[in-house]
């Protein structure tokens, strides 16, 4: 059994976390903290995970993670889990950090949008979680930047095009939608029932952090400047992601080679699904679940691809992905654990 | 493995079975009919299914069954099971049925509230399936009623009490409260997104036809006469139940005492969970899952009994249920294949 | 024009008195206050009301209000409103309190489920706003405490019956919903969107402050003791409230006689919708507006009648009752700039 | 009064119809017809009118139209309006038609996209009501095509950039998001809640009727083609719709200068509502409303406006702006009757 801990246990990715180890046939939950809850009984701020999760928070201790953890999911605000990794990775600990510390290639990037970088030389060794793309990375790490939502949900979509040169790199609108989980735990006027509820909004128009981790990947496959104009908006519901992404093909081509294209590089995934003719993929149907579906849709005349992609925030955006890295640098299928029922209502 | 099949398949009830079938360690689906959708992939209907239910709906025939069939749902509209069940019984073919034909023991009750029932003499032989209260009989039947969800819901909450004769049977008060997958898949002005979305209603108050399978399950345990006044809601939610119930009792008691009568009466109980002093339920926190959570308030002035209940409707008020109905006729352990993660958030 | 200022306006309730006074034909919006936003405009905190209410929010001062008010409500937290009233009423200003610190005749009832009162030589005085059971009091009153959404809810379908004597005061069941807004503005776990959507919960079983504020107004119609078992729940919608009323007759009667009784005594009520043989009421159906409708159930054999109201819990519940109880105070048709379009999508 | 008169009107518009003309105060509403409902009472379909709109629905006949109405509003399913709408306008009745009927000036574009016209002599002397853009047409006007929602929530965005020849016209794209009413009030697994409730999904991806209706009102004004990409999805709302839109400007600019075109060109609308910077609009603040809430951002470097646009829906896009259009075409002030007051919360 791969012995895992969580570090920063009581938000949305955390919890989701523990709800996914709880029922994972090769991983056990050793070691969960929490600064704020410490002392408490998980499943008390959890109420839904009463029976499943009765464990108790503690106060992160490096000590005690070396004894208890082969892996450790860092599940905290950006800017900490840089202060930590080091010390775990130093002690042979793997770890998966949920955070953006640890995505960026380029130390520039990372320090324009979020703060200094306090552990620099870590991000070169530091491999960048999408699974689906860098899975034979990701097998060989003992740190994975596990990728923003926004990043994962928009990269699946995308680079298999990129890949076969297909589309322009220097004109990408992604025009994504995210569920309200997706804000967080932590309390705001913006994830009130009664601002949400019956609402609908753009926010953090082309100045959302999650823009430069999407150039940056699609620069670094495409080795070209690329240029994406992003658009967050909020979706009155608490899972899931859906991004409408807009491209135009290089070439003349064909709705169903650029279908192809997609089934192709996915063949052996089993998570992303590719939605056939006319078919566009629902938050809900991949709600709770690890899946990727994708449906897309060409005109000839503007050449534009439109590409419809849609994951769960918290999980294939968020926590799965991030066991799913664990199987992979654990040598196990990265299915494992992450196959549970999707609600079909 | 056990063979299973499921008539009637594309409503709710019939994908919420072969989303749990679709991933139980011990039985396989084997079989799906429907009429309107023969010939058809289950998973075009229910997209979130896609790779996990890529199976053909066929037509009802009673030769495939026998032939592919140890097991068989009929996840049917009333009327309908009771002219296919008789002939499945008599092949040996195993049958929890998940409408209301086999529900009751007293024919007059189904004929005044439902139709002529053309099957009656299988009414004693038929078990009905409140796991919880009667698994002993269900591992030796072959035919089980399940019960109804608002039933479900309700009777779990009162049951422990009736048997300690702790409460009066002739003044209970069951103010319930469904989400809409409970009124089914069929189309109607009153599960229109827009009549749903921001309301709230009463419906059928005094007119249920639960309420009487409630009274009879009642009547049965405290043999003498029961009187419930059963008001059901609508709550603006896909799935989740609630019921509170108001009782009184009959002798001197205290919170705590009553709810040691609820902890020892599910002690061994894998599916419910009662709550500790001053909590209560919400149907939240058993979405997608086979949990019952009850929590409960008693008034010393007054000698009232306020007790609350929740359940997924089409979990442990349906198919879960049905599926813990299944593993007991085949001897298995009774939670097989329905530990689901519950979604913390 | 009357003059009216609110006190703590930037609350849901403030809010909605401000959009309902700023289209109220007779009244014009002179002084609004709040401790945390004064010097903001008030449509930057409700965008909503952008070019209608772009109004400066400013700090209480009792002089500003006797300049320029002939009518203040207090829309704040109970305790506060008792410090300020007086001074207003001494400098002739009429005042309608929307928190609970002049609702209570009994000083010892507030003081038990409250705090100590330091105004209680004004209980007394102050007229419970009940529009359509008091409204020959609330036109001569200077200050009117308005009531408790909850129990406005459920004091509409009951007095009535109380009134003709037709029910039993010592059994009464109040199982009643609240949308969120009823739990204000304030950020709280409970109220953030993931915890809310896709739930439903009791809280406060048999401890909610509402209970004795229904059980006083009941008593003093009744002119005996009064046992009301009160439990409220949430519903995951942003407005309405809707009461599911329990009682027991005293004499035989009839449906038809007991909705008769309904009908009469709301015969001349704008507000009061009394609904036919069968029909029930629905939250979305009163949102936005200051309407009750109350749909009742009878029950010969256990003489059980069961009364369903609803209300918009900010419109009829809290603000829209507020300037129904000014029209009265100043002498105006009490529907005046009250008749807002209700939706019917 | 001006007598008004609406034909189909027990749909999602009509029903809004009928709201806002039960308040107009110089229009009353004097003749309801509908096939399906022909003898029933307009309140007992949309119970929330109860008092309000207790009229009987009759069967179309033009004699009564003739003999009762000044002006017609027509809320019928496109095809139907052509085969009323010419023998209301010979015998001289005004007439607004919600359908698509009217709107196009291009026979051609209208047959490719909807069916054969048999009325299309009118087409010209139609006039298309986008109020804020056609006023000194629609005055004059005795025939308005009541333009598409999304038309509408676009193009209030998009003309004024186009009137000052700013953007480019062929390298338009419209993300736009629609709440559930926008598909009306008929019965569809689409609509059904627990298909809507918790989903998001694109749909109609480049094949939406709304596309080339954009298309030809940006070519009347750029007298040149126009190229618009328009990608249409489905919001887990009642009401409300958003367009994202996405244009690059033809010359170097800045967000200021841009958001002056946009000021100054709606510095007389009463209905449009022009962001400041960094303000994005939320279709919650316009729901129940005639409004139009518009914000922008600007990206120097890509040259790219981001222009978001809200409407609801049934309101400023369809049955709201339709009374507008109505107070042109009878010389009223444009507000009349529409000023509802806005839900702050």
């Amino acid at each position: 059994m791969i012995r895992a801990g969580i570090i920063g246990g009581t938000g949305y990715t955390g919890a989701e976390l523990v709800r996914l180890l709880s029922f994972h046939p090769e991983a056990e939950l050793t070691y969960i903290t929490s600064r704020q809850y410490a002392g408490q009984i998980f499943s008390d701020i959890y109420p839904a995970l009463r029976t499943i999760a009765d464990i108790e928070i503690e106060e992160f201790d490096l000590k005690k993670a070396q004894n208890r953890c082969d892996v450790v999911f860092t599940a905290l605000p950006h800017k900490i889990p840089m202060e930590i990794i080091p010390g775990l990775i130093e002690n042979k600990i793997k770890v998966v950090d949920l955070s953006a510390d640890f995505r960026f290639r380029s130390i520039k990037s990372y320090e324009d949008y979020y703060c200094e970088h306090k552990a620099a030389e870590y991000l070169e060794k530091s491999v960048y979680g999408l699974c689906e793309v860098n899975s034979h990375l990701i097998r060989n790490a003992s740190l994975v930047g596990n990728p923003g939502c926004y990043p994962t949900c928009s990269l699946l979509g995308i680079i298999p095009f990129i890949k076969h040169k297909k589309v322009n790199c220097d004109d990408i609108i992604i025009d994504a939608k995210s569920g309200v989980s997706g804000a967080g735990r932590g309390l705001s006027e913006g994830t009130h029932f009664c601002s949400v509820d019956e609402g609908f909004k753009a926010y953090k128009v082309m100045a959302h952090r999650h823009r430069p981790e999407i150039e940056e990947k699609i620069e670094e496959i495409a080795d070209q400047k690329a240029g994406v104009c992003f658009t967050p908006h909020l979706i009155p519901a608490v899972r899931g992601m859906l991004a409408t992404i807009y491209m135009r093909t290089s070439t003349d081509t064909s709705e169903s080679e650029l279908r192809n294209i997609l089934c192709d590089y996915y063949k052996n995934s089993r998570f992303v699904r590719v939605l056939g003719e006319g078919e566009f993929p629902n938050i809900k149907n991949v709600s709770g679940t690890n899946f990727c579906d994708i449906g897309i849709k060409y005109d000839n005349g503007s050449k534009r691809l439109i590409i419809v992609s849609v994951i769960d925030n918290l999980v294939k955006g968020a926590s799965g992905q991030a066991i799913q890295n664990m199987n992979l640098m654990f040598g196990l299928d990265e299915a494992k654990g992450l196959m549970v029922p999707p609600q079909a209502v």
